[in-house]
């Protein structure tokens, strides 16, 4: 499929969806005050997942769903401006960055742009210690209001989520 | 609603939502190779708004939408792990960061939680200059590849995707 057919599909599906728009009263504020932290993976539908409408939570994605620097500001955000007060953090099954090679990947971004990087990727060796960890820098952010923050790990084999202990 | 309830509401749903899954032929690599960067405004439902189907695409999401760190660490993964060549932005109306004044959010996060903080929250005044300015540093980001990069507006009162020139 090409690039810029691609993006044509985008704007054209989105006219169809703006005839049916019916969502112009939702406020900024999620209604059931909560945020999301998850990976930015394709088979992950959010709302569908959870069982969330739109207007109900503050989804923040990133590659793996790591509490990064960025993803805390966002969560601050989401508390401060927006009043959420519950976090949610799910990793899931078969993530890309399960496993990977920091060094390979860093290879490969040499060798695809001529660009030699020291960036981290965020790879990880195990799944239920990795949703933990950022369960952990989240609790321990003193930028971060003290509200319940939970550990999940979605299972794209089967949608399932299942608690982190 | 109490955290605990809404908490245990989301598992609930998920329990259905696994009764009805039918996603375990998903492969990670989106579909449709395509990566979106949007923000994490609870009215946004990425899939619904763009058409585009669960398997089809990356989905990073922060505070505004923007070309953070963390982001372009999400974007070089996308890309070198699961093959994306297409990178749409898209920041909305009625951002709570448009017209943010950092300085009170400062304050703001002082006052309730203690913590003096020197983060920068992502505050900015012109909603199409911060879609140009996103899509200008994914432009010139040298760890990514020379893919088509997109800025768009999404108008959360109408639900119709604007490009930004």
């Amino acid at each position: 499929m090409s690039s810029d057919g691609e993006y044509a599909r985008i704007l054209a599906q989105n006219h169809r969806f703006v005839e049916a728009f019916d969502r112009s009263a939702l406020t900024a504020a999620p209604l059931r005050s909560i945020a999301i932290l998850t990976c930015m993976d394709a088979r992950i539908d959010v709302e569908d997942a959870l069982g969330l409408r739109v207007g109900d939570a503050h989804i923040v994605r990133n590659a793996g769903g790591l509490a990064s620097t960025d993803a805390i500001r966002s969560l601050v955000v989401s508390q401060q401006l927006l009043g959420t007060r519950e976090i949610v953090v799910i990793a899931h099954t078969r993530c890309g960055l399960h496993g990977a090679d920091e060094a390979a990947l860093r290879q490969r971004v040499q060798s695809s742009t001529g660009t030699a990087t020291a960036m981290g990727f965020g790879a990880f060796d195990d799944l239920d210690a990795m949703v933990r960890e950022q369960v952990e820098i989240l609790v321990a952010e003193s930028a971060l209001l003290d509200v319940p923050i939970h550990g999940l790990v979605y299972e794209v084999e089967t949608g399932r989520l299942r608690a982190v202990e």
